[in-house]
């Protein structure tokens, strides 16, 4: 049982298109698609991954670390830290 | 009081270095530096604001929102769906 | 025959892996694994994707967008726009 | 003479606005604003820096790159490899 348990079918169908895609990008490239249409689909997928994984943070801060908090402030602090290491990473990437 | 009052001076310290490099870019282009100079610099400056925000997304995590949970449930939904959307502004920005 | 062209083979091996690594990540939703490991695992695809782009925006300035230039400064420009367009799109992306 | 001299004042204004941005976050620090209007203002500082390399990473390749690529293809491919670095540094920033 997780944050984004509610929403995983969502999240299942969301991370298909986006493996369809990717794969929609190598047939792209196979077929020597212009470069330019090329960089566009990739800026499409990265958008929709964004996407997934704003989702799945607010999913993990709204249960985890909200759970977490109301148990001790010493286990909110620990899920709080992990958390942030996570968006840092989503920011950084 | 907020999340980050503990570390204030160290925020503020940071976010004046921060100003003086960004009137250092600001001297670089009237000198007529090489674009890929400034670039450089730039790119610097943008990865000194986002470890402004990592910082600033954890203390207000760690404090704002577990008190929020601690308090109640439905005040830490509100808190979460706050950070959450400021979050996404970070990853998209 | 495109920038690329010369690299389709590298291009197609990692767009594969990447294919992969977001299969592996709908597996990991449907197993239920925690939400942090699955946020890690997009933020390493995000940066494979971005790799891809980097690689195809450097072959498409060295063989597009210089070919263009070299035949007219205004071939060059056209293509500039376009390249600058689509760099546009990476980095807010 | 870089690409950007014909911009420069834009530039130059566009540079210095940013510099009372930040030292407008900086005050907000000072004055204990709420966190989650800190991070809605670095997001846009943020923003503002990118809107500026791109636009410097345009006037580079649309002055330098093609100028370069127009002397000689290998002063042409030169430039291209150092601009892709810097383009690879933004798009990870």
């Amino acid at each position: 049982m997780h944050g984004y348990t509610p929403d995983k079918d969502d999240y299942l169908k969301r991370l298909r298109r986006i493996e369809g895609q990717v794969r929609g990008i190598a047939r792209m490239v196979e077929e020597d698609t212009y470069c330019i249409d090329v960089l566009t689909q990739i800026a499409a997928v990265t958008k929709a991954l964004q996407a997934v994984s704003i989702g799945l943070v607010e999913d993990h801060l709204g249960h985890c670390v909200v759970d977490a908090a109301r148990q001790s402030p010493e286990a909110g602090a620990a899920k709080v830290k992990e958390a942030s290491d996570a968006i840092a990473r989503l920011v950084r990437s």
